[in-house]
């Protein structure tokens, strides 16, 4: 099952369908009323196959940004050798974490909006997100899987002259509209397993990204189980898995986003996001 | 005026009350039904004093987590220069900005639960909160305050041994129940200038911080404004300011937190939290 926000005429509403349906049932329509992504993901995980084939479709949508209510996303720094190596850092003894603002995420198709007098070095990082269905505290890595209530793409947009110069790193990966998630949300009987999932990247259909979520450091299991040591883990929490080799940076010279650019990230069997760059002129102070 | 959570025989409600009065009103007595701080620093702005002055109390609660439900919390290393030099580091060029996961949140008076086996170095930070209440994108230092919703009084616990071993600092900070924020938060109108509050705490009643926030080397107007730059802060979104000298990693040997102390902070004119230190036993992996 796939779980989305699709813009309708009264709104943005969580909805839900099959893999290859063309319609999406919107949540209300089956008696739930979820106001954020964690009551969605709550929602979205009883509603049954039997409601579900009866229910009204809504045939023509856009795609909101289905993660934009997330409480927290956490993210996931160095987590593929190949990236270690193309950033020409060391390759870290545990994972590194760091903390994406909701308030960053847009949709699968939304702009991508950059002010040069902010920053001038825009880069792109496809990574495959996994979003929390069942609260976690103390997992082993054994049992972590069972947490997951499922998985999408993500674009970890990364300002890297803002990045160089922080010590944490949020912020420079936090900027408004510097979180692309979706398309939508798959459900985890879909992805049998998550480490073997191609992940790729392209910047206006030149390919950029391309390997597989087997060549994580940190499988999703072992960073559920480091990160629920210390912090509880909550339905409809999002983790973003780390990217591989290929980002803008790793290219002698960088090859960073420029405004005009369309740059597109997919997970296989999760789909694609796509989303254009676009100048954002820098607002007069108010 | 203040807004707190009150822990009711319902549950927990947003509720309000003038500065002096015993009794709180429950905001859905005043027609609203806020489910999250953001929703209830809209409401609370909404209030006449009229409508509240005449609206039913409950005039035995207790204080639940009002700041549970933020968004983001955005928080600010090394921004006095007292601490800076008790911990030898230097003092940043820019405000050093790092996220407090909501998920660690707990109210005035809840326990600060500690595993040795995760950490044995849990220190405490005196601060001042600040609330947002207008939503700030890339505003001036001028026009900052305006955005302001209130202010709060804050603990944003330490685990220095986590916090050493990792880059990147959010996670050392974000254990749950590391968030202490309260009592209550008051609104702007009653705090005239937030650069001249003191602020102080106690461990078993022994003093260990006692400043004033007038030594920010960034002050609230300039760090709202630096942070607006590049993420949009929304209402309910909370700042933590950064703490002074005095904090348990300050002294020769440290001093840090031990099961079974009690931990205060407390800012003029905002109240005190109170927090007790307890052993939270290593649960067994699931």
């Amino acid at each position: 099952m796939h779980l989305a926000l699709v813009r309708v005429d009264d709104g943005e509403q969580f909805a839900v369908r099959e893999d290859g349906e063309a319609g999406w049932c919107l949540l209300r329509s089956l008696g739930a009323e979820p106001r954020d992504l964690p009551e969605a993901v709550r929602a979205a995980a009883e509603v049954s196959a039997t409601a579900l084939a009866s229910a009204p479709r809504e045939r023509s949508v856009t795609l909101g940004a289905v993660a934009r209510s997330a409480r927290k996303i956490l993210a996931v720094g160095l987590n593929y050798r190949s990236h270690v190596e193309e950033t020409g850092m060391v390759r870290p003894d545990a994972p590194i974490i760091f903390v994406k603002y909701s308030s960053s995420v847009i949709g699968p198709t939304d702009a991508i909006r950059v002010d040069p007098s902010i920053t001038t070095q825009v880069d792109y990082e496809a990574e495959l997100a996994v979003v929390i269905g069942r609260s976690a505290r103390r997992v082993s890595e054994a049992d972590a899987l069972a947490h997951v209530f499922g998985y999408a793409v993500a674009n970890d947009v990364s300002a890297r002259d803002l990045q160089a110069a922080d010590s944490q790193i949020s912020r420079s990966k936090s900027l408004d509209t510097f979180g692309p998630i979706g398309p939508w949300i798959t459900t985890a009987d879909a992805v049998p397993d998550p480490q073997s999932l191609t992940i790729r990247s392209f910047v206006d259909d030149e390919p950029r990204q391309d390997s597989t979520t087997s060549l994580m450091l940190y499988s999703v299991a072992e960073l559920i189980s480091y990160l629920s040591r210390t912090t509880t883990l909550e339905p409809g929490d999002v983790i973003l898995t780390g990217t591989p080799k290929g980002v803008g940076l790793g290219f002698t010279p960088p090859r960073f986003l420029s405004p005009g650019s369309t740059v597109r990230c997919e997970v296989s069997s999760l789909g694609e996001i796509s989303n254009p760059v676009l100048l954002d002129p820098s607002d007069e102070l108010s």
